[in-house]
C-alpha cells in the first residue's frame, strides 16, 4: 500500500478497549485513515454512536437480537448493517489496508482467520489467536502475504526491537511482566485473596478476564505462547521476568551480547499507534517516559511455585502435544468461575491442570491446522473445567 | 562488500584498548577477516606480537624513534614497517572493507580522515573526529559513501536503536551516564577530591584520560556532541541520564510515545563487534545480561552544577560559534595536569572556561570544514589552557 495515502481500516471488536483506543488514535489523525467497518457485541449504543461518527460503511454487531435496534438507530444513514456471527465474518472479508483484529476470546478465532485472507495487513489484539492456533495462524498469514503486527504491548515491543535485526540472530526475548497485585504475596496470603484484590490492577487498565490473569501470571504464560509463535521461537528462546513498574516491555537479546528494549508509559495506544502506522510511526498524545521521574526500575524471577498458571503455560509451550485451545479455555472457564465467586484464587490452576491433564488422550488426534478441530477442543475443554466446578 | 567473503580489516590504533579488544575479536573469529594494517605508538613490542600473530601486510609506528626497534624485531618476516605521521596516514590509505579508527586525541584526526576516502566502512572510536571536526567528518563520509559506525558503547546503542528505524521520528536520543565515582558526592566534597579517586571508575575499565573524563561528566558532554553530529540532530535532541549501573547504554524516544534502548554488560566488546560484524552480529564471549542478578536500575538526573563540565559541552553544542576543538583541547590539558598534580578536580572546568572565553574571537574566522583550521584552533586552545596553568 502506498505509505502515504488514505489507509482504510476494518475493527473487528470496535466497542472494547482496543477498539476504542484505535478510533482515539484515528479520531486524531483523519486525514491518514478512512475506517470502513466496525463490529461489536452487545454495546449498539457506543457501536452506533462510532459508526456514525466514523461514517462507516458496515457495521455488524455479534449480537443476533440486536439487530433490530442497531438498524432502527442507523436508520437515517446510508450505513449498512448486520448481525450474527456471519455477520462478523462479513466485516472480516472486507478488503482492507489494515484490519484491527480486537475480538475478545475463541470468537475471534474465524473473523480473524477470515481477515488474513483480505486485509494487507492484521493488527492482531486477539490471544486466542495465537495461543490456540498459532501454527494455522502463522501458516495462513504467510500463505496469503499478509503482514501480522502484534498489538499487545509485549509483542508489539519485540517486534519494534527486531525491526531492522534478524530473527535468527535472537538468543532469548524476553517479555515483562508487573507481577500483578499479588506480586509480593506468600503462598499462604494466596489462599484467600478476593476478586477485589485481584481487580486492582497496579499499572495497567483492562478488562476483568485480563486483569485476572495478570494476577495469577497466566497472562504472561498466554504472551509467552503468543511470541513462540508469532517469531518462530523455540520454547527455551523466550522467557519472562517480573518488572513491577511495566516501563520496559520487551527486551530482545542477540548472540553478541547486545540486548534492545522497548519502553513506554504503559498506555495501549503505543502498540495500536505502531500497528496503525507502520512501517512509519504516528503522533500520539502520550507522553514520554521521563527516566529520572521513573528514579528505578526492579526486576525479579517470576515465581512458578507461588503462580503456577505460568508453570502450567510454559509446559504446554515445551510439550509436543498441542493443547494451546485446552489452556486456554479452561482458564477462560476458571477465571470466570473466580469472577462470579464459584471457586477461589487458587483453583484457578488447579482446574486448568485437572482439564490439561483430563484431556491428554483427546490432544493426540487433533489437527493443529484445522479451525474446527481446534474450535472442537476448545468446547470439549470448557466443558470438562465446567464439570470440575 | 560481501556480506559472506573474508572481510580486510586495518587497525589504527592496534594496541590501545580498543585496538587489543579488536583483536582479541578478529582471533575468535579468524576465518571472517584479514588483519591487513595496523598501527601504534610507543608499545613496540605489542605491536610485533600483533602484527606476526595476525600476519599483517603493514605495520606503522606514529614514533620515528622506534623505526628501528620494529624494523629489526620483523626483520625475519614479510610484513612492511614504516614510522611517522606519514606512516600512519599510509596505513589508513589502505584499501579495506573496515577500518577501526582507534587512535586517541586530536592525533587520529588525519588518519581518520584519510580512511574516509579509502574504507568502505570506518568504525569509529576516536572521540575528536566528532567534537573537534563533525562537521568535516560526516561531509567526508557522505562525499565517499563511507559507512560510519560508532564504537562508543552509547553510540553504537543509539545506532543499533535506529536500525530498521527513522531519524525523521526521533524526539529525543538520551545517552547513560554511569555518573563516575563522584556521582554522590557533595560540591564541598569534590573540592578535595584526589587523582586516585577519580581514576576508580564504579563499571568501565578504560585509560586515564577518559576516567578523569567520567569522573567530571566531560565524558558525557563530549558524546553529546558526537551524538548530534553522528545522527544530525538538533542539539534539543539529545539529552543524559545518570544510570549508575551503565546496563542501558542509550535510549531512543519516538514521536509516537515509544523507546528502544540497548543494553548489555558494560563490555567494550559488543559496540566493536557491531561494527565488525554490521550488518549482520557475529558471536562473542560476552556473557547476556541476567535482569535478576542486575535486580534494579537506577536513574537520576545530571547535576550541570556539580559538574560543570557538563555544562560547557553542552553549551558549546548550543552556541552557532564551533568551539569544538577549543573544547576538546582544552579539556585534555586540564586533564593532563590534573594527573600530573598541576591541578584541582574543580579546577579542570574553570580552565576549560576560562580558554572557551578567551577564544571567542578567534573563533568566528575558522572554517571548520578545513582540517588545518581545526588543528590551528585545537593548538591554541592548547596554549591558552597551558599558560592559565
Amino acid at each position: 500500500m502506498d505509505q502515504n495515502s488514505i489507509k482504510s481500516v476494518s475493527i473487528l471488536g470496535a466497542t472494547g478497549t482496543i477498539g476504542q483506543n484505535t478510533l482515539d488514535l484515528i479520531r486524531r489523525n483523519k486525514e491518514k485513515f478512512q475506517v470502513v467497518a466496525i463490529t461489536g457485541n452487545q454495546n449498539i449504543k457506543e457501536l452506533v454512536k462510532q459508526a456514525i461518527e466514523f461514517q462507516v460503511e458496515f457495521v455488524a454487531t455479534a449480537c443476533e437480537e440486536k439487530y433490530h435496534e442497531l438498524k432502527e438507530a442507523l436508520a437515517e444513514t446510508n450505513i449498512q448493517c448486520a448481525a450474527g456471527e456471519q455477520a462478523i465474518i462479513e466485516a472480516a472479508t472486507r478488503p482492507v489496508d489494515i484490519c484491527m483484529a480486537a475480538i475478545v476470546g475463541v470468537a475471534g478465532l474465524k473473523p480473524t482467520l477470515k481477515a488474513l485472507e483480505s486485509s494487507e495487513l492484521v493488527a492482531l489484539a486477539n490471544k486466542e489467536c495465537l495461543v490456540s492456533a498459532g501454527d494455522l495462524f502463522m501458516q495462513s498469514a504467510k500463505q496469503h502475504q499478509t503482514k501480522l503486527i502484534p498489538v499487545d504491548s509485549e509483542h508489539s515491543a519485540a517486534f519494534q526491537c527486531l525491526s531492522g535485526h534478524q530473527i535468527a540472530e535472537i538468543t532469548k526475548l524476553t517479555l515483562t511482566a508487573s507481577g500483578g497485585p499479588f506480586r509480593s504475596f506468600s503462598k499462604e496470603q494466596l489462599q484467600v485473596v478476593t476478586k477485589e484484590q485481584a481487580l486492582k490492577h497496579p499499572n495497567w487498565e483492562m478488562g476483568a478476564k485480563i486483569t485476572i490473569d495478570s494476577a495469577t501470571l497466566m497472562n504472561k504464560g498466554l504472551e509467552l505462547i503468543e511470541a513462540k509463535h508469532l517469531f518462530s521461537l523455540t520454547a527455551n528462546q523466550v522467557d519472562m521476568v517480573v518488572h513491577p513498574q511495566s516501563i520496559i516491555h520487551c527486551l530482545v537479546s542477540f548472540i553478541d551480547g547486545s540486548v534492545l528494549a522497548q519502553l513506554s508509559e504503559p498506555d495501549m495506544r503505543v502498540p495500536i499507534a505502531y500497528s496503525l502506522s507502520w512501517p512509519k510511526r504516528m503522533k500520539t498524545p502520550i507522553e514520554p517516559i521521563n527516566l529520572v521521574e521513573i528514579s528505578k526500575m526492579d526486576f525479579e524471577a517470576g515465581d512458578e511455585e507461588r503462580f503456577p498458571c505460568l508453570k502450567l503455560a510454559r509446559q504446554v509451550m515445551e510439550t509436543e502435544t498441542f493443547n494451546g485451545p485446552a489452556l486456554n479455555a479452561a482458564n477462560e472457564i476458571a477465571v470466570d468461575a473466580f469472577l462470579s465467586d464459584k471457586c477461589s484464587y487458587i483453583q484457578i490452576p488447579q482446574i486448568i491442570e485437572n482439564v490439561l491433564d483430563k484431556m491428554q488422550n483427546e490432544l493426540k488426534t487433533i489437527d493443529r491446522f484445522c479451525i474446527n478441530d481446534i474450535l472442537q477442543t476448545d468446547k470439549l475443554a470448557r466443558n470438562m473445567a465446567l464439570n470440575l466446578l
